[in-house]
């Protein structure tokens, strides 16, 4: 059994995920506005004090941060910043911070999107954070110490979200919650490090 | 002939490839500290005051922008941010400014390296930033409009920095500078757009 940290883990990939984790693990959610520890993505303080209170786990899962679509010709360089200080600046403080809490042999599994290969319209801040988090991920997991480990997961358009984006993902296939919560478990319970877990159903 | 501003155009790969389009094209060379309008990409308000002076173009070459290497464990959240600001927002601030200054069916060709795809120790800001640049290009192809293009030359080593960076490649092969040459060539005068131009010779 695993003591395992999921931010983000009310949100619509993230209580899947942390469902499937409490099966056989000790699960704390971490969230912005409710869960087991409020924290802040935005905010190395927060994350500080985040990891303070919940102490050592064995994996770390972050599904968490947001960026602002909109037509490229309207976004201001302030705009661009909202996803580097949430999404991308988030995900890597939660890594900085964090290795000092994360046993030996234990994992960061951070999420992305298949907009980082395959960008759709209105995307250019969501595509580059993905895209960013990506090559962190092969980067970071170059110089983690003790058998730690770092992945990310990135969908495709998740079937539980089809609703709400699809009139953005012109013919994509959605992809089934069971193969994204697969990614998940690839990452926390698999051996792998610096792994871009691809769940793309297009191409 | 095309009116070409190359940022960045007196810099180790800059100034072989502004002498290149120099045989048969208009070039001016923007710069932070030489050239013919200096520019400091960390700052749009410079970007937007380089395009006041210069006015329209054919194409924007951004061979420019730092970030910072160093050890995971010692790269502080600033320390991140130097390369978010000055590589990363630079370039993405030059199109999103530029995008008013260059010509229908002009170009912008951005600059990345080996390490968004094939990381290095010490480089988990430099390979996100370049990740970041290259999911950014594809995405705003998406939206540039009057046929304006844009694609990203990354590049292994190059052979003229070798002396500089040979130590943190262990076992890359050079890139000749001519091949290097030939992707700025392939952006500027071809007619692909959100292209990955990747000048790599390690696998």
């Amino acid at each position: 059994m695993m003591k395992i940290l999921i931010i983000g883990g009310n949100g619509t990939i993230g209580r899947k995920v942390s469902a499937h984790f409490k099966q056989k693990h000790d699960v704390l959610i971490g969230g912005r506005q409710s869960g087991d520890v409020i924290v802040d993505m935005t905010d190395a303080q927060s994350i500080q004090a985040m990891f303070d209170s919940v102490g050592a786990v064995d994996a770390v899962v972050s599904i968490a941060g947001e960026a602002k679509w909109a037509p490229f010709e309207t976004l201001s360089e302030d705009d661009f910043y909202i996803g580097l200080k949430s999404k991308l600046m988030g995900q890597v403080n939660l890594v900085r911070i964090g290795r000092e809490y994360v046993n030996a042999a234990g994992s960061f599994t951070l999420t992305t999107g298949i907009l980082a290969d395959h960008p759709v319209r209105f995307t250019t801040s969501a595509a580059m954070v993905n895209g960013a988090i990506h090559s962190f991920v092969k980067a970071a997991a170059l110089e983690l110490k003790d058998g730690m480990r770092i992945n990310v997961v990135s969908s495709g358009l998740v079937e539980d979200a089809v609703d709400k984006y699809e009139e953005y993902f012109p013919g994509h296939n959605p992809i089934p919650m069971q193969k994204v919560i697969n990614g998940y478990i690839k990452s926390v319970e698999g051996s792998g490090t610096g792994d871009i877990i691809r769940m793309y159903d297009n191409r």
